[in-house]
């Protein structure tokens, strides 16, 4: 009878380049377009495509923003390609936060493991949706929109965030705007900043004017 | 000054229905098409549209696979519709599991946050992708293929799984199979099991003849 | 004659509900969902369903931006709706600019039809791609990224500029950040700004403290 | 143990309204967005919504084109709905022929399996692929875009065609020239016709002037 | 007059890049992407990149299911590669069978032609929609659902069936739990199936230990 | 604080492939998929990339339709690879007009700056929706449906047009009919036209027969 069954796979699955469909196309970062990078080979492809070990590292806190982010995106675990998900874990030392940014095409979900934060984001009609979350919260931020978390607690704060994007993009706004060579008086007129303002936050982006 | 910055605002959001853009649609239960639920009217929408605090609860243990899943699909977080992403926290007690099961368009990744599983999926070329995972591994599943996690370990696990859709299906292949009216000897047929074996796992999952 | 050729239209679209595929959706703005609004019935729709005439309009110049945006999105030409498009006329006075935004989730493309603008926008890597545009030049702007123009020239500015959504989004960054209630002290850790600065700007833009 | 199964099925699918989460929207008709009809509540969902009985059905042809086209769209087969396909049977009598025309934004796959056909069509660089066409062969129609089948052959013809959409528009090339009340002068300019053979055939199409 | 009208082509679609569009990207199967695979160049497209003639053979029943499946998939027919359909052959000899699978991410429609079937699907409530069809009776079955077809009756059965997918995995589920390599006690687990049962079938579908 | 500054950008964006992230793809023409074209590397992407500088050249009037049209698609503009739009000028002189003609899958809107036309459309139920159009005025095409416009003014039109695709197909209705090697007896049945009138455009056209 085991013959017989095989010739059940034989007779369904029976053209060899149809018996390569797996469902799946791990980045090959050699090559890519709009809608992710080429596919390997699937007589390459293992388990270890499937599978990225690095989200226990300790939390790196050594930036002024007392804060971590650690991505789990298609760079790290490639056999997200394709796929419109990505996960990430971050961490916010006491008085830590991620500064205000944005996300431009992606949905971010998270949730708080540990300790308590403060996460808001700025709808495209000025309304701030902003509250505190503790430990078992999950907070939703539409695609595009500036956000922020800040950690206001005495302790610090773990979480873990999902992207529908394998490679979500991120838009600081302080590097946007100071870390890089907009004149001072392009930024002036388009920010409504001062002019002082923008050359101190240009001195610690590390922008040119 | 003031007014005329405002007059920027009527100049170029000045149309009384524009104003309304807010770049989401927190769903409205009561009527769904298939993209999602119908949206909330953007006066009646609040920041608790966009958070959910159910993720602290307990795990619930008491069932058979000594597991436990708590979803934050966009039935309990309505400012997921339309968004494509969901998420969930998993715990399994010291010997639990998730038994085999599918979602049937949506990808899977998950962290694990304390403890160790094994965890793997079967492609449609019937290849098993399958490792040891510990704290801090993220794996993948891609869409609609069947999968388990088994907690191998001495110790509990928790973690963290999203989904790339605010309302994935789950399709437990015990309950598919053998907790409805599907008659015997079609199941004997169709899954090549014994009758004795779907009989004992009918009565197990309460399905009838 | 005639009436056999009736009789392939009878045989071909023969169904009632068949014969009303038109192969559009006008909007019917009393109910919304992620992909669009409901679709008017079929009877209803007329030709003024997918003409608007307001881009002749003058600009109106009355803002402290000398800047005049003028939509044609799915609000005001209903037959836009799920077509993934829109449009629009943009005009500036001398010294006319929009200033710092962002539109979530669409790209822009424009063109300048009279008058000379510096445009650009800033990618996620926080690279200023920005160049001085005449009459005739079209600009893209990828999705979600800050972006700006100004008319540096010394006449006045006009152009068209497309979206590839019927009702895109637009978060203008002044107005998100000091146009609302959020904390001065939450935005002088988040944006780096300074707290004077962050005052001074919740006068200009009417946020409150 | 029934019980402790039964337990397992509470924690995994326990909220209530996720329990209706089966994985399709049966089409209710009477509301239409741009992704399709809303959907029937599950509750009153049979398998009935997912069968139609209708394609074995003598072909009718009782019309100048001796062409018979029975459809198995979302209108007839409202499990259809959202779901992004749609079949249908065709049947040319000797000598039968479907006109010239496209299906806007679906694309067509058809088998034939009786007789054979010359099928065709024209690229948007205006190039004919153009085949004859057995009993088992298959031909595809990229969307949107000009052909034609004919029975050269002395049997009738059978097959099906299916559609990448559950509710394909059809733009037959006569009727929408002919048809209708496009004024003479502007067919004369818009379609290089003449005007005797424009209005021979808006005589044959039931169009007026 | 002639060239005249080559001059409408000239300036209508005048760059030679441009000229190029045919609203198709036929498969180059070297190389794969997550949207599919890389189009040949238009100039080696020919007429036989749309036509398959496979479904025509009589079907293969040297199987212990007595079933027969030809496709017509993006590797049998690449004018197919990226537009979201294909269609193939089914035969079911009598006694015959399609087992237990599922295709992860593709709705499958299909027609019955001759004999008569009993087909159903379990939805993710574990609902099950069967029904005994016909000739010239449709199915739908969701995405990504468990599923079966069994002839009951006494003529072979034939039929055809279309994917909105050119390339539709096929998840079998026999295949899938004992035709690799699956540890037993995992699968006694996961499955709730008893080890006896397990490895009987493990032998029957090639599966080892 | 400089250096501070930079670790935020350390830990947030470290690795150095996640670096390349610009939320962009300028097409590598080389290579093309069902997606768009393969993306430059980053490091040789420049803001000439996302300009170009083709609309303000006069148009060209030599040809029978007194019709002019310079396309910034994806071909002249390698940034719109991906992104879902591109735009166009369009010109007629004094009895100029664009024949009947369709874009396979795109959307098409436009505005009139100069000059009055009239346009329409038809509907897959066969119905004109058809406007005269002055300066300032906006139409709507659904995709794939068979449109014209004529300026029957006493001035020369220019206009802007946008299609939701970065290289949408063009169809023209009278160089798909007779502007190939279509057989005339085929063209006769299938169009219902007489073989005088298409041996008369087939000479226009430069068909051969």
């Amino acid at each position: 009878m085991i013959l017989s069954i095989f010739l059940i796979l034989n007779s369904l699955l029976s053209s060899s380049s149809y018996a390569a469909v797996q469902n799946f196309c791990v980045a090959e970062t050699s090559s890519e377009g709009p809608s992710g990078f080429n596919c390997k080979k699937p007589a390459s492809v293992t388990v270890k495509d499937f599978v990225f070990s690095g989200l226990a590292a300790p939390p790196n806190f050594s930036n002024v923003a007392k804060a971590s982010f650690t991505p789990a995106f298609v760079d790290q675990l490639p056999g997200l390609n394709g796929l419109g998900i990505s996960i990430a874990r971050f961490d916010l030392e006491v008085g830590g936060f991620f500064p205000m940014h944005s996300h431009p095409e992606a949905t971010e979900v998270f949730v708080v493991t540990s300790g308590s934060v403060t996460a808001g984001f700025i709808s495209a009609a000025n309304t701030v949706y902003s509250e505190n979350l503790k430990a078992g919260d999950v907070f939703v931020i539409p695609p595009g929109l500036l956000h922020f978390v800040i950690n206001k607690g005495d302790s610090p704060v773990s979480g873990y965030v999902s992207f529908n994007s394998p490679k979500p993009a991120i838009q600081l706004l302080g590097s946007s705007l100071f870390g890089n060579g907009l004149p001072t008086d392009l930024l002036t007129k388009t920010t409504f900043l001062d002019a002082d303002q923008i050359k101190k936050l240009k001195g610690v982006f590390g922008g040119t004017d």
